[in-house]
Order: structure tokens, then C-alpha cells, then sequence
């Protein structure tokens, strides 16, 4: 049986990742993609990576029938996503890659966002993405909201230890190392090559960063009791990737069994050996992700570092792995492929 | 139907693609994975970015029970190949990947690589490689000379237009520029990253780089008279990509139709329209090659630029396709991924 | 003796590059910073890598007193370019870094450039930059038109040659290797380091850059007769650098000898020896520019490969040369730190 | 007067950097050039980037006639550093820019570098080299040892704090994103650029990394108690920098101001203001060191951000601003060279 799905946003990165992914899918069909600027252009044009694949013409969001659309990803900026799928059909199965719905509390989206919600109804109804940990809410939701990438990165690090009771809940800290291409296909001077490649620098730094909502609304739920972290995230020059350093009080041992325990079963979570770290080499292109535990000299402290593809498992990987789980496939359909390495 | 297959030399570059490659192929299946210094490790510890693939350990090439395969592909560095192709059983389907069977005449072959063969009954039952243009021959082959990267790039650019004579043959110019993955994984200073990062330069300048003796075999070969052109290859600073700008004299229009044609039903080679040129961008990671014909300011000019990934269309890529002939597959199982953009 | 002087156009690549340079000389003093849209910012604030120098605000080109200013250099766009000169004091001497007066002949202008030129009387009076063969006239010159990047290296692998009558003037082809900052500081989506890292492309394919306009005035004026090239430049992952691969036809050992001959006493010009190549990492950040002859395997064939960074010998440390000649200093004084390796 | 310096491993790239730096000064001469293995050899050989300055043929050690020498740097391995220097002259001035006289302690030494130290006369003679802290020190010194470069960055961002008592001693942890030249010239697979490009990973995690030994010599005795910190370094793929994040429980306006008063007369430490931070781009190639300080959401946590270029600031720069002091000269003369952006 074969599932047509909508694409609106095809023309960035998280858009064209989602048909990259889908090319390899067996039972998935693009039925529709839509980009408000770029309509009636063809893929080929905008992505020329795409230029072997049959696909629609880019269309405006209205042209889509969606009546015939089984399921619609929507890969728009911040703000406009929320907007847009509160016009949608509301029987319409949506997964949604922007942040809009990914805090479920409407003044904390104020707060990090700084605005109000123009669709708190849906917000509510919203089931978070993290498809590891909400495998069930997840096949049964209408409305699936992806998680930030950073997010996803810290909460694959952090989840087993906070449920298994391993670590000081007041003493985390997480070192995010992220690649560019986390930023989007946005204009922006820092991001041009001449600006960024051979030097990396901090961003966001002191407790700013977005995606701190959703660690402190994940973790604090997770825990019973408020959680709050601290990040730093840093631009490096490469284009894939997210390598989350995490500092924490706790065993090195018991940190590892925790995560064995917790993703023994897990297709797509591979934790190394104690005492062995992941690169993001070896998740490039990949839905995987590596991590690794290593006890500091000094006693009750431990490292996890962490490694996934931001656009793959952090963006549109996770939004086919949870297409899947909703369209009562296999999970790991599409999303096998090995690491792109060198 | 299972094929069984094994990879001599798994723990170079080429080796390691051919994995990534088959990971995605439904009845090919790894039995065997050989290296020899490195007998005894796991992938796992050779190429920590195929962890999640069940293989079997690195063995030492007399380990294997070649009774077993049905195919090898021998991904060994040059003048090696010869030496262990020729100890294999005789009957064994071989796709070599070396350089080491691309030239049939011995005498071409001590030139170009400074020694005699040392098996040169093979060499002369060696079909080529290139898998467009010997499609017959390698489905009929024992022994596939998989072609040089830089080779593939230039007859992809070069085969239709000297078949249907629309290029001056005596004025062929290939300006190449390389990634770096096609020097393999061999430790020298100048494939540093500090070495190499951030600058680029030309080698093997002045015609005197080995994969010109597969041009003068196969161009003069194909023209039924002596054909040389000149090749300069560079190196860039960039991992997987072969662009090749061709300065041809000839109309325009001519050689965009004469690739037209030829390539019309090409899975793999695409035409781009008159007037465009590819990016290496747009087929990293992919079994893809892109073509651009632009006419030159100066009548009577043309330049064609093409692009492939070395590693998977310029080699391990070209050998699954010519694997899938061999074995009754159809030629494209396993390398219809999009490429890997950004 | 102190030599003020005036930079407009100070928050662009070769502004930045030019007040780098004229930081490690001695005589020279920056008076005045213009950058129109972002006058009142400190240059720290636009170009964090010159906190440490104490330079003037930026201002808006109407508050600078030009009767204070010695010598103006004008990094302004295109176009612009032409248009605030016009309106400068009649007498300030003027280096300008733009396209703006860079070909004497009206016509050629509109013709490359694709409007009227609007200061045409000063077209006509501004010298050509090309340090090394317009010393004379640079000296005395009220206005000096720096030269393309690319017209700079195209011509240091030419001038020579051509007026030895060593080559043969219908068959010239540049085949270009160009990075990223030649492009300046634009916010165009091909220039984001996720769209350029890691692969790269042909563009201005077919004779169409605007930079021929200056081989064609150039070359056709030392030969006295038409001379017209092929040029096609390639974007490369890399921040600085050009490398011109020229395929000419003529005796090496000729060719290699009017290099030696023209450029001997030339302080910025390094002829490698016959066979040897160069590479732009070993110009990076310096004035200096490496050319190398190799011989091809076809008889009177020769390749040349010049090397130079843009933004220094091709841009701001040329301009600085000039200054030198201007002001009656010598002609390499701030010009000699050694290139940045690795 | 003119002061003649020898260099003792001048085919590495610290050796190269003090070359590229001592062109820009008005009174050093190189008189000798060493390199064990390349003797014979021309540096533009070696290093074709310093081919347009007149240098010694590069040489043997025994070969150096060390009565002409007035100060030595010795930028050898670890290891052989004190094998050749305690032969060296008794009364040569030194400058070591390997690991082998930053310790002290012979037996923190054969702990961290796991060999018993075969000069420990001289090395409780040698004077530990970060300028800005032993400045009257170096001056009087026979032989200086130079900081390890990820030991200066973690030094510059610690050591006034850390005097103040502005921060607790037993929460500190360095976290460091380091570029690949500090690894050196070196052939490892991991240091390719096919490895290293597009990717990155921690290495030495959990508190094994030599530089470690340099921070509790120097942070336990400036302290007068034993001061452990925590530090995990990052390898990015970048040729130069250190990027070092702090994380500190201490108020971000007394850390602020800590640093403002340490450093307010020093030429090469520039503290941000307060809430801003630093990038290793607008470090690179100088002998700056930029230091940012943000308050964390959490109370009473504070993240300092501090970059500097690994061969200059971190190695080669140190050498010769400890030069500087020992010839009498000015401790910035021909240190201050902007960085090179982009």
C-alpha cells in the first residue's frame, strides 16, 4: 500500500532531507511539495541534487488537494508553521518540523519565543517527537511535533540517566559542538563560507538558546521536580553534525548501564564500549546515533559524549522515523542507509 | 537469491564505500572481508561509521573459502592486486578495483607503471570497466577491470562526441579537479588536512599522470586512429568529487545532442540543458554523473563540464553496477540513493 | 613623514584587507573609515579581528575633510564605485578597488558591464593597476583603476609570454580555480559555507566573466592586434586563492625563459623552477604570486600555473603597491610578511 | 644591534610559524636552521610558503657553530628535545617549545609523559614560558620552557580568576575545540583531511591529556592548595585555534572585572565586554588572545570563552614575545601582525 504524503517548506534543508530520505522509502510517495516563493519551479531547480528523482512541481500550500494527502510534513520557519497548519484540514495527519509546537505550555512559549501563540488549541494537543520515548502517543497523534536538534541530541544523552536516578540533577552541563547547516538555508553573514570555514566560536551562550525550553519542559516532567541545565551551543565549520559534551556528577559505570538498558533494543542508538567516544563522522548522512561514557580522573564524575546528524536523526530522519510509526510501517523503513564517510 | 560475496582489501576507502553501497542491496550479502594488517579487528574498529552493520571480522585472505563466493571485488592498492588475483581460483568472479588489469597491452602497462605485469594472461582476459560502454563484455566477464575515477570522469565527457565525430580529436583539453578521498587512505603530508585544508594546487602536471594511459587505450581505441589529449588534474579541498572541464573544439549543439543520444537511457548519466553546468555538490554520495555543454565566446568552441562522486560512481559505485550485470541483477539494486546535499 | 589617508567601503573583504595590511606599515595612517550603512560602528564591532588597532569610526563619506587626506582608497561596489569619485575633490588621489575604470574604452564598459558608464572623462584618465607593468604611470597617476583579481593572475601568467612572442596568441585558454572571498561579502545562497563547503562548480561558463573585458583590452594592446582567450573560473571550498592553469601552445624552455627575464628583479614574482608547480597555500595572506612551467607529453604544448591570493596581490596588497608608488615610499614597504602556512 | 638565533627543528610547523614571525622583525636574524632528517635541504623546499626569504640551508644539530649563537629555540619532539638541549652549550640561551621542561616535578613528568626525565637538573632550571605570568622570570632565564598551547588558553582563562578568588576552585571545567595543527606534522590516519573534514570528535576524555600536568603545577600553586580541573579537548576541522569554554560557579561581574584588572596593560589579552564572545577567526595567525565572560540563567554560574591562535599565542608567538624579553628587545616587536580574516 502506498502513502502519499505533502511536503510545504520543500525548498530547505529539512525539506530536501525529507526527500532524500523518501527516495529510499518503499511505500512512500511525494505526492505534493509546496514553497510559497519558488512555486512552479521544478526540484531539479532549486535542489539539483534531486534532479534524478520524479517529482511534483513546487505549488503554493493552497493548490494541494489534501484530501488526498494520507500525511503532511511541514518543514516551514518558526511562526509560520503554526499559522499554516491551524488552516490546515483537521483530520489531516500532520508532522511538523518548526519549533512551534514542541512546548506544550503556552507561556513558555511566550517566553522563549516572544510572542503568543496563534494556535494554542493544537499546541495542547501536540504529541512531542522524540520518537524513542513516545513511540505510542506518537502512532496514535494527529499532530506530531519534531523536536529541536539540539534538543534531540541533549535528550538521547540525558533521558536514561535522569530516569534511571544516576546523576545530580542540579550539576549538568552540556557542550553542544553543531554544524552549520543547523542554521538553515538562511542568508545571514555569519554563515557564508568565507565567515565561518577554519574558525568556530560560541552562540547563544549564558542560558539563551531555544531549544532550553524543551530540555527544561522534557526534563523537569522526566524528573517530577524542575531541571534545569546548562548549554552552551557552538558553530563549527562543517555542514552535518551535532557532538553534545555532557558534564556530569554520577558513576561512569552505572551511567553506562543505564544507557545499555535503556537503548538495548533501540535500532538507531548505539552506545561504544565504556571508556570509547563517537565522532560525527560516523553518523554523517545517517539516522544513527553514537554515544559514548568515560569516567573524569576525578571521582563521581563522568562524560557522555553524544553524536547524530542534525538534519537526519535531529530533524527529518526523526520526522520519517515517527511518518513511519503513524503509517503502520516498520520504524527503521528508509532510515538504514549507512553514514556517508570519507 | 543470495549472492555471497568478498571484499579484499576492506580497510581502504574504496572497501569501506563498497559496504556502504551493499548495506543498501536486498540479495547481495557480505561473507567475507579481508585486510590483511588488519586481520582479526572489527569493522567496527576500522570504520567505527558502519557499526550498525552486522559483518564478519577482517580475515587474512587465505582464511577464506572462496568456494563459498560467488563474487570478489578487490579493492587492494596497485601491483598487490595482481599478485593475489592471480592466486585466486580460477573460475572465481573477480571485479577488480586496482589499477592493475585497466590497460590490455603489457606493453602500455610497464610504461604507465614503471614494471612488468606480472600476470599478463590475465590482464589480456581483463574486461573494462566502464560500465556504459562494455555492458555486454562485463556481464560475461570472470575478470571486471574496474576504471580509474579521474578516467571514468573524462570518458563520460569525451566517449559520445569522439564516436559521433563532432570534436576536433587532435585539441582535447580535461582540467581536472580532484577530492581528495581518490589518494586513499594513505598517510603522506600533502593529504594533511593542515596541508591540504584551505589551498589547492595541480599535480602529475604535463601528461604525465597514470590514467592518461586509459584515455590513449580507450579514446584511440574508439576513433580507430592515435588520440592523445592533454590532463591536468588538481587537488581540492573537498573529500569526494571529480569535476572535469573539457576544452573541446566543436559546435555546441553538436555535442549536446551527441550526449543526448548516448546517454538518453543512462539510469546513471544525466544531461543537464544546454547551457548549465553541474556542481560536484550534486552527486556527492551518489552513482550519478552530471553533464553541462556551454559554448564558448569564440566560435567553434565548447566547453563540457562533469561531474561524479570518485569513490561511488569513479569506482565502488561502478563496481555494484557492474557486480549487479555479473550476477543477474538489475543494474541499478543498491545505488539509486539521492546524493548527500549539504 | 606620515601619509593620511581615507578607505571607503571600510566593512567589505578588501577595506578589512587593506586596513590588515596598513597596519604593519609604517608611514601610513588611517584618517578616515567610510561605510555608508553602517557609519557610527566601531570597525571592532563590523570586523572583530582589528579590535586591537586603534582606528577611526565609521563614518559616512560626506563627513570625511578630504583636505586632511593624502591619498583615498575606494573598496565601494561597483557602480557605486564610479559615482562617488565623480563627486570627490578634483585633486585627491584616488586608488580605487572596483571594476569602475578598469577599461578605458566606453563601449567595452557598457559592453561588459551592461549600462553607461557615468564619469566617462575619468574612465579615460585612470591608469591601470597592474603594478609591475604600469609602474610609471601609476606613480604619476591622480587615479589609479585596481585590477580584477582574476585579470591580475590571468596576466602574470600571460604579459610575458606575449610580448616574447613565445606563444601563440589564438590558442589561449585560463582554466580558473577561484575561492570564495572574491565574491566580497554578499549574502547570496551559493556563498553559504553549506552550499559551497566540500564541493564546488564551473561558473561564468563560455566567455562571459567580466573580467575578459581586461584580458581583452590588456592583451590585445601589448600584441597590437586582437587577442582573445578562453576564461573559465571555478569556485572553490576554500576562503583565499586563485590558481590559473593557462594551456598555451609554444616551447617550455622558451616560455620558462621570458618568465625568468621579465620577472627577475621583480620583488612580488617568484618563477618556480622548470617542472615545478605552485600551490595557493604558499601565498596565503601575502603579496607574493608563484608561477610555474611544466612542459606537456604533446611536443609545443606547455602548461603555466600562477598562483596569488585575491584579496592581497589581487586586490588590497596591490593597491597597496600602488599607495607606495604614489606617496614616493618603496614600492614593497608593508608588503613583505610571509604568507600563513598551515 | 642584530641578535642571531638559531632554530632547532625548523621542518615542523611551530618551526615554521617562528620563521614566518622573525621575517617581520626589525633585529633577528636566523643564522642556523635544523632538521635532522631534511638536512641538505632548502626550506623552500620544506616549506615552499617561505620561499621568497633568504635562510640558511636547513642542517644538522652538530653542524651549528652555537659560539655565533645568541638564543636558541628548539621547536624538537618531545622526548628528543632533552636529549639535544642537555647537550647544547651550558651557557646557550633556550627557547623550548616541546613538553619537555614545563613540568617541574620529575615526577609529574614521568607520570604524565610516562618516561623518567633524563635532565632533571635542567629541568627544575627552566622557567615555565607564559609570558604574561613569569614575565621578570623568563627575562633573567638560560632556558625557558614554552606552554603547552591548550595549557596557555585554559592558563589565560583561569589564572586571574583563580588569584582573585573569584571562582570555586573544585568546579572548573575547560571545555576545548582545538585546531589540527596543534597535533603537528604528523602522519595519522586521523589528522588526513578525508578523516578530518567535516567532522569532529573529543579526544584524551576523562582527564588523560598531558597539558593537564601544566594545569595543576601552575593552578595548585598559584592557589597554595591542589586545584584540579576538569578538561576535554575537541579536534575540529580547522587548521588553527583553540576555542576554551569555561564553565565556572563564581558571579560573572566580579570574573569580568578580575580579568579587566589583570590584564588591563597587557598588548595581547583583550577582554571583551561583558556578555560578548570571542571567535578563533578573528585570532588567526596573531598573537591575540580574545576573552569573553556571559553570566549563565543559572545564578551564581558564569561560562568564560577564551580563543587564541595554537602556533602563535599558544606556541611560536610565545617564543618570541619570551625572545623579546631575554635580547632586551620590546616584549610586541614583530608580534603585531593583524589576524588574517577571512
Amino acid at each position: 500500500m502506498t502513502h502519499n504524503v505533502a511536503i510545504l517548506g520543500a525548498s530547505g534543508y529539512t525539506g530536501a532531507e525529507l526527500i532524500r530520505l523518501i527516495a529510499g522509502h518503499p511505500t512512500i510517495e511525494i505526492a505534493a511539495l509546496a514553497a510559497d516563493r519558488k512555486a512552479g519551479m521544478h526540484m531539479a531547480q532549486v535542489f539539483p541534487h534531486l534532479r534524478h528523482m520524479e517529482l511534483p512541481k513546487l505549488c503554493k500550500i493552497d493548490e494541494i488537494d489534501f484530501a488526498a494527502i494520507d500525511l503532511c510534513f511541514c518543514a516551514l520557519p518558526h511562526k509560520t508553521s503554526q499559522q499554516v497548519i491551524s488552516a490546515l484540514p483537521a483530520d489531516l495527519k500532520i508532522i511538523d518540523l518548526s519549533a512551534d509546537f514542541r512546548l506544550r505550555d503556552p507561556e513558555a512559549y511566550a517566553t522563549w519565543y516572544g510572542n503568543a501563540h496563534s494556535a494554542v488549541e493544537m499546541q495542547r494537543e501536540a504529541v512531542y517527537g522524540l520518537t524513542e520515548f513516545y513511540r505510542e502517543q506518537i502512532a496514535q497523534a494527529r499532530l506530531v511535533a519534531g523536536t529541536g536538534c539540539n534538543a534531540a541530541a541533549g535528550q538521547f544523552a540525558l533521558r536514561p540517566l535522569i530516569a534511571a536516578g544516576v546523576i545530580d540533577l542540579d550539576e549538568i552541563i552540556l557542550d553542544l559542538k553543531c554544524a552549520v547547516s543547523g542554521a538553515g538555508r538562511s542568508l545571514k553573514e555569519n554563515l557564508l563560507h568565507a565567515e565561518l570555514s577554519e574558525g568556530y566560536h560560541a552562540y547563544a551562550v549564558g542560558g539563551t538558546h531555544r531549544h532550553l525550553g524543551e530540555f527544561d519542559q522534557e526534563f523537569s516532567r522526566l524528573a517530577g521536580r524542575p531541571v534545569q541545565v546548562q548549554f552552551t551551543p557552538h558553530l563549527i565549520p562543517a555542514n552535518r553534525g551535532i557532538l553534545a559534551t555532557a558534564y556530569l556528577r554520577g558513576e561512569a559505570q552505572a551511567i553506562h548501564r543505564a544507557f545499555a538498558e535503556a537503548y538495548a533494543d533501540e535500532p538507531f542508538l548505539a552506545v561504544l564500549p565504556l571508556g570509547e567516544t563517537p565522532s560525527t563522522h560516523h553518523v554523517r548522512g545517517s539516522n544513527f546515533c553514537h554515544i559514548g561514557v568515560v569516567p573524569d580522573r576525578i571521582t563521581g564524575r563522568t562524560i557522555v559524549v553524544t553524536v547524530l546528524d542534525n538534519l537526519t536523526k535531529g530533524s527529518s530522519g526523526q520526522a520519517l522515523q515517527n511518518a513511519n510509526l503513524i503509517l503502520g510501517e516498520s520504524e527503521t523503513e528508509g532510515l538504514l542507509m549507512a553514514p556517508l564517510f570519507p
